[in-house]
């Protein structure tokens, strides 16, 4: 079995049912998630068309139980394992919202999880896991890697790991997005001239790329990850995917991962996407706007391709371009400053 | 021709196609805003399922164009209009988000619109009309009422009035929030118990459960009205509209109008719905509730319908309640409160 202490844990020695990533496994996570998410709206606003001078549709999936996307690949992975490796308990490493993902998942399926975190994680983000009925173990990342703790669990208690991103299952929820998008376009009788989402680990993107290519192939993509943290450039042009040694410190939590997956870049690179960064700063900004127009709560990371359609850093001029905004769970400090 | 004085124009004067309400009428508005309004999100939180111990669905409305339901009713009013009607523009009154409505419905038309206010309406609320286009008329209440210097205008420009709630084309309008309902209700294959929807005039709640009588008859119904501005039951009881002569400050002027609308009362006194009352406090607690389970963006009157649930003033133990959260155009410093 490979080591959970890496990123990239092989899905074939989780007991999945398949290993393979497509439209077809894409398909097949809608049906296991049919009524148990939320269809998230695709919302349009005439003030913030006007503010960066073309039609953009924001994928809002801040609604998203959980409060991000991560639930909807979380409970694919859950329910995509077979009983016996279900049975025997859930565990993952997060510090943020997929470690909500699997701790909700996990209480869907009828399971239990254990959340591995850093000791400094904030506390409600702590209770937000427990809420669900996850147990939460905290470690000393001065002494300690996250990989260890959570390897030295799986083998005291025979616990089954679900990755953060770089699984083909998790991809394939993640993908929902996508489906979900190319149904409300096609209800709505929109052609999209482009797409952008935030980036970290990849999971978001490969899926939801994967999805809208089965309807609009072609499709012009934009990534969007943090000026911290900056990985998918690189990963393209060096032909292999970057691990960062070191993160600095940002608000953009959700998009400051170390690691650019490998499933999900060998499914990004056969056409990569054009790559921008944003700051802290400019998602700060698209936090308010974003309040001010949308009426949405977006946490910085969710917030991220509002922030680079703001910034100009996608040419959405005169064009319609379909932003996904990837999470809402927001530290309320953060979102009280953004908004005054 | 009726005076806009009352609370109570005849649409009849309008240039309207037709002057009948009911589920045809309804499905009619249906079809002249397909593509024009956001279609919100139905949305589920078992954060707020476990609050309150039963299953609720949230009708997101501030989640529409121009952050309350009211634009569907204005559109729906202005695309009814004749040609020559709304060729002459058009003219409303409202501190609110009816004005917002009638501003971009006018813009969407392709007329002009005027919106009377106080003058002491918060400059931000003024520009949200102007920034539609809309030239804002503001008066002294001190010295005029709305109605006269509406009907000044009038006379003198020949704009078309289109009242706040008290019309068929704009309760038809808003009665697409309840068709929508069950629409997204079959999908997620789930029978109600109960809808719970806020009020003040009438409009929203009169559209909402005509459409929902189609489908579900006999399913009971709960208003949720102000402290501050109560008008419903007493309605009910004497079995004629109510019009108060003074309402008192509150932070819910979503839901504090003075008058509970003739034609709004005539539709919802067949059935009378059972009513209740929220306060201020307990307006502002949802709003934090409504964030922090839901992140959503809620005015306090869009806020009403959770409150009456987390008061316990709506049975929803262990049954599936629908309410409908109207509007998101809050006040930052009254969001920073509600969340802090």
């Amino acid at each position: 079995m490979t080591s959970a202490t890496t990123d990239h844990p092989d899905p074939n020695d989780s007991g999945r049912e398949s290993s393979a990533f497509g439209i077809e496994t894409i398909r097949r996570a809608a049906e296991r998630l049919r009524g148990k998410i939320n269809r998230t709206p695709l919302l349009e606003s005439p003030q913030l068309n006007a503010r960066v001078g073309g039609r953009v549709l924001v994928k809002a999936e801040s609604l998203q139980i959980t409060g991000s996307f991560k639930f909807r690949g979380a409970l694919n992975a859950v329910l995509a394992l077979d009983p016996d490796a279900r049975g025997r308990g859930l565990i993952t490493y997060s510090a943020g919202n997929h470690g909500q993902g699997i701790a909700a998942a996990a209480r869907q399926a009828d399971t239990s999880a254990v959340v591995v975190m850093p000791r400094h994680t904030p506390r409600n983000k702590i209770e937000r896991c427990e809420w669900w009925g996850a147990e939460v173990v905290l470690f000393d990342p001065a002494t300690e890697s996250r990989g260890a703790v959570t390897d030295r669990l799986i083998a005291e208690r025979g616990l089954t790991f679900v990755a953060p991103f770089d699984d083909y299952e998790v991809m394939s929820g993640q993908g929902t997005v996508g489906l979900e998008i190319a149904e409300q376009l096609a209800e709505l009788e929109i052609v999209p001239d482009r797409l952008a989402t935030s980036i970290s680990g990849g999971g978001l993107a490969s899926g939801s790329i994967e999805a809208l290519r089965a309807t609009h192939p072609g499709l012009p993509l934009t990534l969007v990850e943090s000026q911290a943290a900056q990985k998918w450039q690189r990963s393209f042009d060096t032909g292999t995917p970057v691990v960062l040694t070191s993160v600095p410190p940002t608000i953009s939590d959700g998009i400051a991962g170390p690691a650019a997956g490998v499933r999900c870049f060998a499914a990004l690179r056969q056409q990569p996407p054009a790559v921008v960064h944003v700051s802290d700063d400019e998602v700060l900004t698209a936090i308010g706007v974003a309040f001010d127009t949308l009426r949405l709560v977006l946490e910085p990371a969710g917030a991220a391709t509002i922030a680079a359609t703001l910034a100009g850093k996608i040419d959405v001029a005169g064009r319609t371009t379909v932003l996904v905004a990837s999470g809402g769970n927001v530290d309320p400090q953060i979102f009280t400053a953004a908004i005054a």
